[in-house]
């Protein structure tokens, strides 16, 4: 395994963790001016300050992308919804090959309108269907400008609203059947808050292989847990197996960054300076 | 399937839905009135009763019981602690007989001391060798006095503080291991609320089948939970497919009552009239 304790060069910071305290282009200095040298920005905060800026930005500072967040949910509640879904998607591809992103990390969707707390429907296998139909479609074009697609299992406490997609095993399945040749292009987006609790985790990520895992991100499951989004935890801080799971990681051929994706309201409370070097220092000791 | 819309035979009320309005001798009244004919009770309000007046009540009112919550939390951090686990199993078993429960509902436990927020160690996968050992004591105890053990898989949000048996795959391939002369002594207890996720779900019903389904317990998963424990929905106001569910369930030969068990701080916060009517009614239309 390799050793993180002496720098930080295989850390990427999710810059969701630090997005109450700064924009997307304070981010991006804070983290050169600290050594960080891989970032995975989201969508909405590029936006905030402008792509073509962002862009310019990144290329000038020399930082790197571990992946952008995010493509994804396909559901819709009717044909002119899931046009709609497929059409941002491509978007979303042409921003992360704008930026020379490693991979579009897809949050897949689920019951269209849950988020909102009103669904349009509730039959939970046709969302499966409709985020296999999207990712197919998705997929071809993406292999057109060569931007892989990662596929993130999220918490089956994210099933209804944010993605139907829940366990490690079900993304594999789906990269099989819509990857069978392994090019690349598919693959998983491992983040241990969402499947560090799955007794098949350590077989499903051997199973995974070097080229289905094209991103790991981390940071820590809280034993007190008080919100479904909003409190994760700082790693070192909850009872997340970290260097396990980086330990198989490694086994299974992953040599990508480990990127710390923090949402909490405690984490984002604090001042941004001290959250980037608490994450150093964390990189370094736990993970 | 069978009919649910003319009576309410088939409702078991699991006591934990109306513990906040009403203590165990006045919820089984309650229930009596509603003709209301199964319950599940609770070990904790039995105890604030008393075990001799709690088994006289079932009796003299003809109620019976669908299952007795519960056993488990077999980890623990020492040996004593381990032995002082079973024991108090051993206790649940004897109560259980005392009550002529059809079975004992197992919430197995986790990492110790989690629950509290000071973990006393983080490997998830000790802790389920530990419940796979204390599982295969108990059980033995379990098989001399003929008290079936009913392991209930818990939603992996709840994998570090209370159970660290979290799909029904696992569960399955636990009773397969301890079990696999499919005695009718170890089966699981399926929770809509715990398992409606799962991509394996129907599948795993199906596997379980007959002498395996030991119990079916209903509420509602919220589009937008608020809580990780105190936010289940009323049948209905969610989006679990209820009566898919209950349809596989019977398809594989699911013969019992349909258990209504809601944590939560709404509904404990109703007039418990209301909600037994509640549940009633819900049980008919969309149960």
């Amino acid at each position: 395994m390799r050793d993180f304790s002496k720098d930080h060069e295989q850390l990427s910071l999710n810059t969701a963790t630090v997005r109450k305290q700064w924009r997307l282009d304070t981010i991006i200095d804070e983290c050169a001016r600290r050594d960080i040298r891989t970032i995975s920005p989201w969508r909405d905060q590029i936006a905030a300050v402008g792509l073509d800026a962002i862009a310019r930005q990144f290329r000038d500072s020399g930082i790197g992308l571990s992946g952008y967040c995010r493509g994804g949910f396909f559901p819709a509640a009717d044909a002119a919804g899931l046009a709609a879904a497929l059409e941002d998607n491509r978007r979303v591809i042409d921003e992360a090959c704008m930026l020379a992103a490693p991979c579009v990390v897809l949050v897949v969707g689920a019951l269209p309108g849950a988020l909102e707390g009103a669904p349009a429907y509730t039959d939970i296998a046709r969302a499966r269907t409709e985020v296999r139909d999207g990712i197919a479609a998705t997929l071809e074009y993406a292999r057109t400008v060569g931007m892989p697609l990662a596929i993130e299992p999220l918490h089956p406490m994210q099933a209804a609203a944010r993605a139907c997609i829940n366990t490690l095993e079900q993304a594999l399945d789906l990269c099989d059947e819509l990857d069978p040749q392994r090019t690349g292009m598919l693959g998983v987006a491992v983040d241990v808050y969402h499947v560090w609790w799955d007794p098949k985790l350590h077989a499903q990520i051997r199973r995974a292989g070097a080229d289905r895992l094209l991103a790991y991100h981390v940071c820590d499951w809280l034993a007190q847990t008080r919100d479904l989004v909003n409190d994760r935890g700082m790693m070192g801080d909850g009872v997340v197996q970290l260097q396990a799971i980086r330990h198989e990681m490694e086994a299974a051929g992953y040599t990508g960054t480990c990127e710390i994706e923090i949402f909490s309201d405690y984490w984002w409370s604090r001042p941004g300076g001290e959250v980037l070097d608490t994450c150093i220092q964390r990189h370094r000791s736990v993970v």
